[in-house]
């Protein structure tokens, strides 16, 4: 264990030491060695692949579910998926370097703010490997180390992928320390990283509630959590209905798996009857289970072909995961927006209205990383906002809220030029 | 205890409930309850002189050290201008509300981001009771609440001011829960406030290493830490030495006991002989003390009036915070960079020089809150910045870096106005 800690540690060191390189490195030198990552999966997917299902071969030996299977699962066309991401982060701005709010105090001192990267990153994640290549990709772009400790279940994978993407930077003239991976399957190095607050300015956990809790609570550095998002979508008295029913449907069923999917629709008692047939007819057809609070379904027991299940105290607040909605009738806008208060995580709510009043309180009141009027909460995501990639979404209020991508992936220092002042 | 900690609890929910309404006070009624504080503060100060020659009477009983006493001393001079600086805070422009970023995406999304409060503040801090008014005034500003809790050798006077914020922000029409302070002396509170992640947002430690570095390691909620500065500046070969040596003089004499003086300051082999005696003859005139390595030594022990004593290992990367600097002689502009990047904390560095790229290598290569050319560390400071008041100057990397004014204490919501928009 001292070994695998003294080694943990080396790599820290390395990781800083490399940082203070890729803090200058030129936006040319940078955007070479994305390509190189690129091409370099392109055309040693072979290798990767053969990893992979040692990796999967274990996972299912150890009775992994289907779904964490086809997470850990890299094949042909997902490698080119991630290869065309990383030529995507290569044709992004560079956002290292840029001066910005500069002004001259009245004593003549020209004062402004110049952005830099963070330094190093720690990763923190579990199963999925794209995440290995992704979150390099972006701190590479940013000018970040990084230190990647990816779970077990993917440790073959990771390392296939590592070694291509190390192979493809050092080629490009960036120092080979810039990207470390934690290969040592010991739990305790966990531990000792969230205490290497000298080496790592930011840790970015990324999997279940369980990892990111016990990162949160342990971690001596700066940490920026998310990716839990219970979200609400509340159909207004005024909602244009036919809008209110696309949209509900898409955020619940486009892609129910990720955390900006629809936990819990609110419906004003106005245009319950309305609305939750049709709604319900349309789940229907994509197999959604509707968990209905009783005028939901005092409402829905009066359609023959439509079935439901009471909801039960649990359903409030569960991030679903799956095609299953919570869903619960309401007296009023401020009866939706204190259930979001209580309820909600943070992450994206949005309500169906067609009175500006309601839409512009909705914004005001609701308290969270993304707020929509009339649209699905499912384009909460870096790509969709026009940010490019993101290394999460963040539901916290420090530093940066919601989709992060490259420029949240840096900070600024003041710069002041002076001729000779001083304070009197 | 467990009364103390229920009664913590009780006042967290109170500052949580507030900081619903505070979010989205009218900028008139924020800036009333200011005026009113300062108003409060002038027409009670003999009551808060009172209470707080009871507190300095039994600090002076306990042995409290000459600077910590003048620390705590509340005088007639000093509430005046306590109060003068919360009327400079109610003349600034309101952060919240502002909206930014905003863009049209290509499917007609209308995104953007709006600037909101943290929600609930909590500070530690000891002994200068002027933090309590400072901090709460901000926060009121930033549509914040807070939880003070003061150090317990300036209870008496703590709460006295924290008597005449309360009456007056209530007078215009803020809710009361807005300002709370822990009054109970139990040191197990402030390790149950730590814990409070659910109601405090982010934690500001003010004090010593001491405090701060307990604050870092135990606080499960985002902190923002500061206050260490161990600050450099170098004399380049280039230097114009007459500004040289009015601004180190400045940086360390100034006001010797605050966090962005002057600690060490490093001078090119080249420009030692000319700049030291000076630079010596003008300290010794303000009673600095000189801790110099040897080559430093070497140059001023051939001048008989000037005194000085050999630099030890410890002087280097020390805050003195007292008229004490440290000296060294460098081969380089380089090793400079290397010493500023071992020794400094990350505050404020600055270069004197005439060489152009001398000045644009230091500003790129040194990893610092604020980065001078040819000026004193001195103005590291929000009201110097033009940021109004400061809570704080952040060395930490993520939020805020340097001083911290009313923006830093807000964060953005993302607003996006849709039309019916559904992802494919």
């Amino acid at each position: 264990m001292q070994d695998a800690i003294a080694k943990l540690q080396e790599k820290g060191n390395a990781a800083k030491s490399a940082s203070r390189r890729l803090a200058h490195l030129s936006t040319d030198t940078k955007n070479q060695a994305l390509l190189n990552i690129s091409e370099g999966l392109i055309k040693r997917q072979k290798e990767i692949i053969e990893q992979n299902h040692l990796d999967l071969e274990e996972a299912k030996a150890s009775g992994m579910s289907t779904p964490m299977l086809d997470r850990l699962l890299l094949n042909q066309s997902r490698i080119e998926s991630i290869a065309q991401d990383i030529g995507t982060v290569a044709s992004f701005p560079d956002p290292v370097g840029e001066t910005f709010d500069m002004k001259t105090l009245p004593n003549g001192l020209q004062i402004g703010k110049r952005r830099v990267p963070l330094g190093v990153i720690g990763a923190i994640y579990e199963s999925r490997p794209n995440v290995t290549v992704d979150i390099s990709s972006l701190c590479l772009k940013s000018g970040n180390a990084i230190i990647l400790r990816g779970g077990k279940e993917a440790i073959r994978s990771n390392m296939a992928l590592v070694g291509v993407i190390r192979d493809a930077i050092s080629e490009a003239g960036v120092p080979g320390g810039a990207v470390q991976f934690v290969d040592s399957p010991e739990r305790e190095l966990v531990n000792y990283m969230l205490k290497m607050r000298d080496t790592i300015d930011l840790l970015i956990p990324r999997g279940g509630p369980g990892l990111i809790n016990m990162v949160r609570e342990n971690a001596m550095m700066p940490v920026i959590t998310g990716g839990v998002g219970v979200c609400h979508t509340y159909v207004d008295r005024t909602a244009d209905l036919s809008k209110a029913v696309a949209i509900v449907y898409n955020a619940k069923v486009q892609r129910p798996t990720v955390c900006n999917a629809l936990d819990t629709v609110l419906v004003h008692r106005d245009v319950a009857e309305g609305f939750l047939p049709i709604l319900a007819q349309e789940w229907a057809r994509a197999s959604v289970e509707m968990h209905c609070d009783e005028r939901a379904m005092a409402i829905l027991k009066a359609i023959p072909s439509i079935s439901f299940v009471p909801a039960s105290s649990e359903d409030w607040g569960k991030e679903f995961l799956a095609l299953v909605a919570a869903v619960k009738v309401v007296d009023s806008l401020d009866e939706a927006i204190e259930h979001i208060e209580r309820y909600g995580s943070g992450h994206s709510e949005a309500i169906i209205t067609e009175d500006y009043s309601s839409a512009m309180r909705f914004l005001d009141m609701v308290d969270a990383a993304c707020v929509y009027v009339n649209a699905s909460t499912r384009f909460t995501d870096g790509g969709q906002f026009g940010l490019g990639a993101e290394v999460g979404i963040s539901t916290q209020k420090l530093h940066a809220r919601g989709p992060m991508g490259l420029k949240e992936l840096t900070t600024y220092k003041w710069i002041i030029f002076g001729s000779g002042q001083v304070r009197s």
